[in-house]
């Protein structure tokens, strides 16, 4: 079967388990927009090395969650979900961070996002997951995902302490926001 | 000539031939997310190298035609467009696509975006062109750009397939979706 | 204090000074697409190596900057702004792309976005500041925010200038647009 099936050349396409909507329907935003940040967590993924290996696989399993949410929000409101988020995938998230966050130093000033070429990829990642988060909020008024809105809110704060971390892994300096310049 | 000319000081801006429109404006909008596209494809290319010289090409051609899709977004309904797209440019990217997906494995489940950097960068390309894909459809109900709709949506599976190449080229294994984690 | 709060987990959040709003507003989008546009700068200044240090500094400040812009937009029309932007700061950044335009060949047809790794992610954040510009624009006919929509759309023609000048700080030849493919 080829890649491009040339059904959606008209403007639409379809939710699973086929309903068609234009391809700017809220849901297909939603998803779309998760499809983009997690894409950004592949250029973070490409970008380390083995030996930040525990440090992949946690990148993976977060872009494999964000399947799973896509899958949610590409399911019709009245249909089963086939892979469903459960709130033990957002406490996933928490564990990893105050794991991360001990060995960092705490902070009280916001830092310029960048530092190593991964980290820099990591917060333009937390930069995409918000913006998806703020597609869902406008589209929640529709219908409920709780948990997708949950995790998503979550993802941003590990992307956030990820960036930092990976900076940690490459021994390289935070820069503090320094606002008289 | 200096490069800023202030005249969009106050947000609104000039289309081709002249007519002033809010920088919001649906078509703008539109031609904005090709230009953020064609500047996530030239991420890409920047991480190649001499000896792929042919898919550099490849994806020059396709940055090109970017303009001319953005050069019929800028153009009001009623005057003639200076660089049209055309089926045979369409086509173009489908004989590409057959001629990659050729060499690689066939696919029965979603990849994880990612692999190589410049496979990454392709995947960022592919999500913000489906992006734009999707501001265009919204202004479609304004005004018929059938032919920049069909590109568009080919380019995504292009860019799908060029990332797969991308990995292909530089022997990095593609990362399946397991769902069960 | 843990990063995580969760008391945006339903979807709403707070603006300076404490108002509560859904994360859709207008505001939010505004200040959370600059945040997307300083994260892209940060992987810019990833790429630049320390002999690039008076470039570095000067993309830097730009970075700072984006967070007074930032805190202008998250404080309620009726309140005073903290860090607020001032004419000389848009004045700054014309004298930045008066200094780089100097030593770069006159411009009279479009470029392909890219070159060195560091010029593609400044075209990136070039596009991503003009996506933030729109969304200023469409707020902007609730509240008058002119500096900020000054100094965005400055910094868009900064960031172009920028990465043509990343690029012949890396010795890597701009392509030009050849429409004629
Ligand atoms: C939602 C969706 C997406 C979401 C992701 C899914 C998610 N859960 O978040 C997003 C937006 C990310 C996406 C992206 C893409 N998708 Co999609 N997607 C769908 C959709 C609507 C539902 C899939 C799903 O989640 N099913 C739920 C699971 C539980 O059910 P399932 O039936 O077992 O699903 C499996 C198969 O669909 C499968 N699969 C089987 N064969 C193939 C072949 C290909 C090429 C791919 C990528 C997947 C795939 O993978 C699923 C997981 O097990 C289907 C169409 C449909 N109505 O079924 C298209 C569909 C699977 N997608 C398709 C394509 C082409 C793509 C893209 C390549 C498009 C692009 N150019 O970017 C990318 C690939 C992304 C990647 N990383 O691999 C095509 C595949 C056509 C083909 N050749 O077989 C389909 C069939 C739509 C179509 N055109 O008809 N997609
Ligand atoms: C549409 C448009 C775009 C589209 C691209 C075009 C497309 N087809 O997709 C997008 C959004 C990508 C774009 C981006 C930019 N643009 Co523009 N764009 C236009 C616009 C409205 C039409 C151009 C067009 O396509 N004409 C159709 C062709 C067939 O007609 P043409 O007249 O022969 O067009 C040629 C010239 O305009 C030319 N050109 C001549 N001198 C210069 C100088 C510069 C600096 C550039 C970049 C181009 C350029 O290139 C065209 C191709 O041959 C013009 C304004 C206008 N109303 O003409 C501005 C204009 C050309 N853009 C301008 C600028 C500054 C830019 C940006 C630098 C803005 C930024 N900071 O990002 C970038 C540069 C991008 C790049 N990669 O080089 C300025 C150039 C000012 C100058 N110094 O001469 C113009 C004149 C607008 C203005 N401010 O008055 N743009
Ligand atoms: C606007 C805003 C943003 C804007 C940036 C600000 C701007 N000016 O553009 C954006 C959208 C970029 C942003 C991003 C983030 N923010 Co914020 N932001 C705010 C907000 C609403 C106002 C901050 C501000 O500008 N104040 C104006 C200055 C003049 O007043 P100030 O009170 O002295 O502000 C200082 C402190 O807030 C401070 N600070 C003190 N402790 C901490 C701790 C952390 C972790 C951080 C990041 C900052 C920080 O930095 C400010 C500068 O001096 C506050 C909530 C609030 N209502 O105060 C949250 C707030 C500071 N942010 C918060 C967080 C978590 C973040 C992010 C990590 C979210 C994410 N996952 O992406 C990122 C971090 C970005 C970075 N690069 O460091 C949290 C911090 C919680 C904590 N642990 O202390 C707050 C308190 C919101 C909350 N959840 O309650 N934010
Ligand atoms: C850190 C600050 O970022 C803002 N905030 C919270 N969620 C989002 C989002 N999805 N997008 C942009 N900004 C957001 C709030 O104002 C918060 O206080
Ligand atoms: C692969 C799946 O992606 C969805 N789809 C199709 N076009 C777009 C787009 N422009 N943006 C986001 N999602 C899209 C459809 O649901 C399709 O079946
Ligand atoms: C160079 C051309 O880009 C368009 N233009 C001006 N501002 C923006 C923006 N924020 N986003 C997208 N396009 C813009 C106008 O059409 C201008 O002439
Ligand atoms: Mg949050
Ligand atoms: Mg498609
Ligand atoms: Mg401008």
């Amino acid at each position: 079967m080829k890649i491009y099936t040339k059904t959606g050349d008209k403007g639409d396409t379809s939710l699973i388990y086929g309903a068609r909507v234009p391809k700017n329907h809220p849901r297909v935003e939603a998803y779309g927009t998760l499809d983009e940040a997690n894409a950004a967590i592949g250029t973070a993924v490409s970008l380390l090395t083995a030996e930040n290996e525990s440090f992949i696989k946690s990148l993976q399993r977060v872009q494999t969650l964000l399947f799973h949410a896509g899958s949610e929000l590409a399911t019709p409101a009245d249909k089963e979900v086939h892979w469903k988020l459960t709130p033990q995938h957002t406490e996933m998230l928490e564990k990893e961070v105050d794991q991360w966050a001990a060995e960092l130093p705490a902070l009280k000033q916001f830092i310029l996002p960048g530092g190593c070429p991964s980290a820099a990829a990591l917060h333009q990642a937390r930069t995409i997951v918000r913006r998806a988060e703020r597609l869902i909020v406008s589209f929640e008024t529709e219908v409920r995902t709780e948990e997708v809105l949950r995790f998503v809110n979550r993802l941003s704060d590990y992307l956030f302490t990820a960036a930092r971390y990976a900076n940690l892994l490459h021994d390289t300096d935070e820069v503090l926001l320094a606002p008289d310049i």
